[in-house]
């Protein structure tokens, strides 16, 4: 097939991304020779500096444009519980809850021996520093996901903290039926937690 | 939120695509965190270099990098037919199935009213050039999409050619039940098409 080389080289560019099968990269590339020169210049200018003019916190370890970043900078948050989580994903679904005012840690994953991330693949021992070095943390939130990788990264967090500051509470985000669900559907183990999880109305 | 400008631009670009919502945007954005410098810097150039190196062939306007374009110029196709299609993305759906070997016009959209797209915004001019001036052509192949637009798009072609040509032959696609698909839930319109254009076996 005769396909200019400039149009397969963004199809396979799009191939490349998660979930983006043949088809659609061919259908994104062709619907992008529809759009403004300048548009396309901003998306590729996008592209190269996603990584250029972004950083990772030395502290928290979030994606951030400063360092230390904005969250673990801002005063009126409550430095006094630090909520751990996978990705940097992860911290823009908890603060659209706008429940939570505490600060972050991001691993950058979970313990997952199949793919050979073990803890020292992980942001484990910045998290161990933040809560020794005469911490005023009082409450760690461990919400890695309710995923094999994830509960494993989570006992071993605790296992690990604990050992060294047994003062410090170590949670974890309640686990039950999502809004919206449909009981019958609902796995043996979630309903198992909900079970045990529940509440007086 | 706190996210980075050049998260959220690309997430802006993203969002921008067809079919691409901003959560998909958001996670596409994220994955492309964790991928080197020099593949960023690939995917950018790609979108960079798509309109600036490709163009449309004079001919047959399919996107091309040269003028007249590899089919326009390739003496082995059969420059007895000419296949009309709505978009360059159905000269690849054409070319895969390796049964059509003459050449093609791309009209760059489909007479739509309420789009405001008409007869003169498409390429409709440069393909009766082609089959007047001493041509050759002897079957125009009409294969704009079995909708609404394309319909009218066809109707509108016959009518202009044949009072212009009139030994010129114009063929449609087939229409009928496309293979794998169950009769009962084919729509009457297509059940219709497939009765009438019965083949003998």
């Amino acid at each position: 097939m005769k396909i200019p080389k400039a149009v397969t080289n963004l199809i396979e560019s799009f191939e490349k991304l998660p979930g983006i099968g043949p088809r659609t990269s061919q259908r994104l590339t062709y619907y992008l020779l529809h759009v403004p020169q300048s548009e396309l210049e901003v998306f590729g200018d996008a592209l190269i500096d996603l990584k250029k003019k972004t950083l990772l916190c030395s502290v928290c370890r979030n994606v951030s444009e400063s360092d230390p970043c904005s969250f673990c900078v801002d005063s009126t948050r409550d430095a006094n519980s630090i909520l751990v989580v996978e990705q940097p994903l992860d911290v823009l679904a908890i603060e659209r809850t706008n429940r939570y005012k505490g600060l972050y840690h991001v691993l950058h994953g979970a313990i997952n021996p199949l793919d050979n991330v073990g803890p020292d693949e992980l942001y484990i021992d910045s998290l161990v520093k933040r809560l020794t070095d005469g911490s005023k943390v009082e409450e760690l939130i461990v919400a890695t996901n309710p995923t094999m990788e994830g509960e494993a990264t989570a006992m071993y967090l605790t296992k690990k903290i604990k050992s060294q500051n047994s003062k410090i509470k170590i949670t974890r985000l309640g686990m039950g039926i999502p809004r919206g669900a449909d009981l019958e559907y609902a796995d043996d183990v979630t309903l198992t937690q909900a079970i045990e999880g529940r509440k007086e109305i």
